[in-house]
């Protein structure tokens, strides 16, 4: 019963976290209430009620599923929605429309009479097109670039056409259907007008600053981890074995997994941001797509990191004359990289032209050569290559590194 | 006009690939639209209708947002929609039936005389209560906990307290409120149910076979790798100078590439195998979590490989004699591991115990106590560090693959 009870008091703790986390997340969650709130009004007032009637449902209905984290998803979703109504409203229309015709063909007799009959034909020509419009709409879905862009308004397509279609079987005259499909319409564009509205105006989150957020954060995070590692890697060697340990601190060994595991996170962001409208120093048509390689190159960087790990975790011992030959070098490639990697991050962050970076690449470049030559003129009287591989394993990846990093600079550049 | 005609004509093609490309899409597509038609019978059948009448439309929007690819995920959302819409109602009933009462006592005049202020107190409850529950609950979806399985749960929780409070604005009796809000939850239900059922018994879609054939999949790519590596790598070196060059196959390459993207999907399918029910060779408490266990150890073998990847780029010249040393090893590393994982992925498969792999893992740890004497017995009469450190980082990384093999291994028989 404690147990439970220090549960049931754990509860407000981790909401008060969560918002202190993210401050962004408690506006959002008021913006999705005010969104909702408005839109009841449809309800409330009683002139609005009169023209819409229980339709304002739709507009509550578009609210809740509307609304998203980032101003872009929920932008999209809003125009999707919209659109796929649209669609889906007007193919339902006439789709009622035709049947109705065979209907009244295949009734042969007065329609006083065999009423029933003349329904079933109508319903099954109506049964048919639903099942084959939704089966090769659900199939569109797969389609990666579809479900990446209009999964939700295919589905909405094909909700409002089954719903449009089986509605109208039940009502009686064109006029009356045109009527439903037009409030339903109405209603969804003033649900989706109230999001794309309030997410824009008030205390907007953009996808796009998000995505510009993380990559230059994972930069950063790649640049912790080499900074940590130049300061500490070959430090204790001067007390004779020298091991490669590396303090165990869990937030920049956890950095750079975390930049290994960004992928999918960064497509959806740039797939959102594609349709948020120009908002700060982002401009309309903003290379999105140039973010997601920066993106690629800085996860193969944290690639060859994951390498290096398992040497930075054993404790080898490294022969010291060795050590020392590459010590120098190494230090200096990993800070050099460290600071070049901030210099892009911090450029990326207030978008200049990131010219502070180069001599840093420069200096990491020239330890490189210097480590080579090093390399160059090691003598093996005394000690065997197997002692000192691991140490030379994680010089010649630090040297990927570095060729790696060239190329996020100049990806930068672009 | 002919680029676009052209266009046009492969709109068919490209639906025909996807298709062959995973049949169960066609099946998918097919149970979703035979979902859809018999939900829509509740408004053919004249006397589902008198039941039911417009509320119909729940169950056609529950198997549209319901039904999903896998049965796992449908169940999941089935359940969710189901139990959120019940709670949801419950909830919404009571808010009402409480703001009438207050909207009773706040009019202190017969309610005939000022109906129009009975309403206003009414309603400013109702709204009051609509947006602390629609904050509070937009807030709950940020626990990571809740996002990944109860998500889909939290929004109808919201959908469904909002539509029963604001109509039961309009409605005046507590009786009538309570007949609209069963109407829904029935046909809620029954359109929950329909997909529930359709998935689990025409052609089931098992996200836990997904899972398992993904994991299986992704050690078989790793070993498609090495043995490709094992077998082209260091075969050119009879030939005198001997580069490490890998016939640059877009399969194999693409294949760990894909491996290392597969975090998240791992994970999404691992959440939906959790709702289905025991089938085949699965039971009902299957420890879908030691999938994932492998699925990370994989990754990190991917890890690896994707560091060994740019020696293999590259057309580094390798001193000969050298290169002749660590050869038969590394080879026999690389082909002996590839046989490992080709086992492990069998017995995956099979789901025996993997005992056929240990002799190959066996073998490819004395390959690696091999080429650690080979290189510990190296001269460096002829040669320099510089020169052989390419592919003594290999052998290096080889090791470390080894190694992650013997983690995978043991995973794989809990």
């Amino acid at each position: 019963l404690a147990k439970f009870k220090e549960k049931v008091l754990s509860i407000p703790k981790s909401y008060i976290e969560l918002g202190k986390d993210d401050p962004r997340r408690i506006t959002h969650s008021l913006k999705v209430a005010l969104g909702i709130t408005l839109v009841s009004f449809i309800y409330y007032e009683q002139h609005l009620y009169d023209t819409f009637g229980v339709n304002g449902m739709w507009a509550v209905v578009t609210v809740v599923f509307v609304y998203e984290f980032t101003a872009g998803a929920t932008v999209s979703k809003g125009l999707n929605r919209g659109l796929a109504t649209f669609l889906g409203g007007a193919l339902g229309f006439g789709t009622v429309t035709l049947a109705r015709r065979i209907g009244h063909i295949c009734d042969t007799q007065p329609a006083e009479c065999f009423h029933g009959q003349n329904k079933i034909a109508e319903g099954i020509v109506i049964g048919i097109s639903v099942f084959i419009i939704a089966a090769g709409a659900t199939f569109t879905r797969f389609f990666p670039k579809i479900k990446a862009r209009y999964d939700y308004g295919v589905i909405l397509f094909i909700l409002t056409f089954t719903l449009v279609t089986v509605c109208g079987f039940r009502v009686d005259s064109d006029e009356n259907d045109l009527r439903i499909a037009w409030e339903r319409l109405a209603t969804v564009l003033i649900g989706g007008a109230t999001c794309i509205i309030i997410s824009i105006c008030i205390f907007p989150v953009w996808a796009g600053e998000d995505l510009h957020n993380s990559v230059a954060s994972n930069l950063e995070k790649l640049a912790n981890y080499l900074e940590a590692f130049g300061s500490v890697c070959f430090q204790s060697s001067k007390q004779g074995g020298g091991t490669m340990a590396i303090k165990k601190d869990e937030s920049f060994l956890q950095g750079y997994k975390s930049v290994l595991r960004s992928t999918g996170d960064e497509e959806t962001l740039a797939n959102f941001a594609r349709w948020e409208p120009g908002h700060g120093r982002f401009g309309f048509f903003y290379p999105w797509k140039q973010y997601l390689k920066i993106g690629d190159l800085a996860r193969e960087c944290a690639s060859l990191i994951e390498a290096i790990n398992p040497y930075v975790d054993s404790d080898i011992q490294q022969p010291p004359e060795f050590q020392n030959k590459i010590q120098e070098s190494c230090k200096k490639m990993s800070a050099e990289s460290s600071k070049a990697l901030r210099e892009l991050a911090a450029a990326i962050k207030t978008m200049t032209k990131p010219s502070y970076a180069s001599p840093y690449l420069e200096n990491s470049k020239s330890a490189m050569k210097h480590l080579k030559s090093a390399l160059k003129d090691v003598s093996f009287e005394s000690t065997d290559l197997l002692a000192i591989l691991p140490a030379a394993s994680v010089a010649s990846i630090l040297v990927e590194i570095v060729k790696c990093l060239e190329k996020i600079s100049k990806a930068v550049h672009e």
